[in-house]
């Protein structure tokens, strides 16, 4: 068996983004046990670090050991019983995805569809609400990486707590990228992933939970389904008691710690700045090869950039050559918008000038060679022009 | 906040153990999508190196995206619905926690409870069936880390297929250090970690399925209570499909994949037989110190060492001496045995003839300090004995 050689790639699709070279250092240092006293320092910074980015001063706050899924299925296994009633916005595959786990953990869901890449509006949610008979947890997806869309939180965290419900909402593509202000917003239970705009190697889901949220896994009458995401055990070794739980993924821990620290060394606005400006000189170079933006207006994503197609283009052979020859990936359309979009990260560190660029000369040259009059160097001169706005 | 910088640690505690520096290497090489041509190369090499060590032919052979433990939960979220009647083998902490595993997802548990160090009787587990209406699956831990024993898995397999019920084994600490045998053993269900024999950061979960556990997962009623570990949906992307689940913990998967060859390049056989010897020239050693074998004699395991602590020490000062003034991690006793044994791990990477002796001096020169007549370098010398018979 041959030793990992990966290739080089630009990684510029829904995720895993690129990864600082602190973050990769900071994974292959050696491994101490999971109840060294070092290693219990670097959990409280990866948790203080955290709460940071969350904008909140939860003390439940973790990262879960398993990918941004698993986030999602630790917070309806602890908040959700037998018979439950949730409002679940399904606006795209991941609204779709807290369905199906939700109702599996034993929920009576009811479903507040919204056409892909649409923005839902609050008399839907509401009127969902009013099915029910006492609604328990109002979910929904702030960055839907499947549609490039963000919701609006302010509004539905209002509704839900005025429903005496708790509000959960999935931060996977957002935290880190744009504001996500768990406590500001009164959201009661969040997750997000690593690979996403906090530029580390997928495979822990920072969770974070409410007081509010709390009371209610400890009101519980059943032990959660899942033995291996019950927060109940994961806190006493989070916490002060360090119980042994499960044994943490150790290096994935010390990654996660670096690039939180590579996160707070930039500074969130700068960072938060740094992704909606590369977004817009994106958007203006894409613009100039006939490319456009495919979600709502005024809801577009800035980490993920779900874009049209060009009439008549083989896509998917596109992307492949994309992939091979340029060594970019970006990310395919799903369920109802395959074929229909790409989908361009520019997620943490993929998020830069230099990234926007090389994109866009390969995209041109490949639209060239479909046959496609596009003028040479003109979507980087947009782009640039971007950047030397309020530069 | 500061980058990651780990103190110098030798591990031989329960887990993790030492990782070789190969795969280090591999754990921060660059990352590529999950849907990249490269890592399904990588993926595919893993699902074939793990049934290799596995001892099987299973199709359904794949590195599940938690730690240990999340392999035990997808085992019984998998093949258990509600009222379903299971038997387990509870004769440590393992045990215990797939009992509470599976009663959260539905099951009627018929526990056979075993002394903690003792080994099952078959007669037990045949009374435990004969309780049952219709039992569904036979379970038990084939190397009990919490304890230092293996279970005779051969006799307890017949029993279970001739109730025709599904054998599952915990090979969590087991496997890679001595034979599993999953095929020849017609072990339907296994499950194990990457942080014990395999010597690879903790982070994943090596599962194998038989058609025969495939086909009762396909049967279900229900879906299972967890979608993070639903192996249909996981197949689908671990098969031939590619069809995407859930973002794969790429970088963990490059480490598990190298941790593999490194395996296969020593050989298993070879692998198993240095496992055996350590353990007997630690035994050896222990034993001038006053330090013996805790679990039942003929089932003590080879990389799991449950040992007596010597009368009056204060046994967790000295541990932390161990760790803080020499470097060296070993484990305490859990639940009943707190305070009575120690727990020496020679798992993979850690099996080594130097660390032997590097351990038995450090605890010889403790146990001086703790005024006991212990007489220098003898421990070592009846390790090097051991070393020298049929060397």
């Amino acid at each position: 068996m041959n030793s990992v050689q990966p290739p080089s790639r630009l990684l510029l699709g829904p995720g895993p983004s690129m990864v600082n070279p602190r973050v990769y250092a900071a994974l292959s240092r050696p491994l101490v046990g999971h109840l060294d006293p070092y290693f219990l320092t670097v959990l409280d910074e990866v948790q203080d670090g955290l709460r940071t980015i969350f904008g909140t001063r939860n003390a439940m706050t973790l990262p879960i050991s398993g990918t941004g899924s698993a986030g999602m299925e630790t917070c309806f296994a602890n908040l959700v019983e037998d018979g439950d009633e949730v409002v679940i916005v399904a606006a795209g595959v991941f609204g779709g995805r807290m369905c199906d786990v939700a109702a599996r953990l034993g929920a009576r869901v009811e479903r507040v569809d919204v056409e892909w890449g649409r923005v839902v509006g609050p008399a839907e949610v509401e009127a969902a609400i009013g099915r029910c008979r006492k609604v328990k947890l109002v979910a929904v997806v702030h960055a839907e990486t499947s549609t490039g869309a963000w919701q609006p939180l302010h509004e539905i965290s209002r509704i839900a707590h005025e429903a005496d419900a708790l509000f959960l909402v999935d931060c996977v593509t957002s935290l880190g990228g744009c504001p996500v202000d768990v406590d500001d917003l009164v959201i009661d239970a969040a997750y997000s992933g690593t690979q996403k705009c906090l530029s580390c190697p997928p495979g822990l889901a920072p969770v974070t939970m409410s007081e509010r949220a709390m009371e209610a896994v400890r009101a519980r009458k059943t032990k959660p389904r899942s033995w291996y995401l019950d927060l109940g055990l994961l806190g006493a070794y989070f916490g002060q008691q360090r119980l042994y739980h499960h044994t943490a993924p150790i290096s994935m821990i010390y990654a996660l710690a670096e690039a939180v620290a590579v996160v707070l060394d930039e500074g969130l606005e700068h960072r938060y700045v740094r992704h909606e400006r590369n977004h817009h000189a994106l958007m203006a170079g894409l613009a100039c090869l006939g490319i456009y933006g495919a979600a709502q207006e005024g809801h577009r994503l800035w980490m993920l950039n779900s874009v049209t197609i060009p009439e008549g283009i083989d896509e998917a052979a596109l992307r492949k050559r994309l992939l091979l020859d340029h060594g970019i990936e970006i990310g395919a359309g799903l369920g109802p918008l395959a074929g229909k979009v790409w989908r361009i990260g520019l997620m943490g560190e993929s998020s830069r000038p230099a990234n926007v660029r090389r994109l866009l000369l390969a995209l041109e040259s490949e639209l060239r060679r479909e046959g496609r009059a596009v003028p040479a160097g003109r979507a980087i001169e947009a782009a640039d022009h971007v950047y030397s706005e309020k530069g």
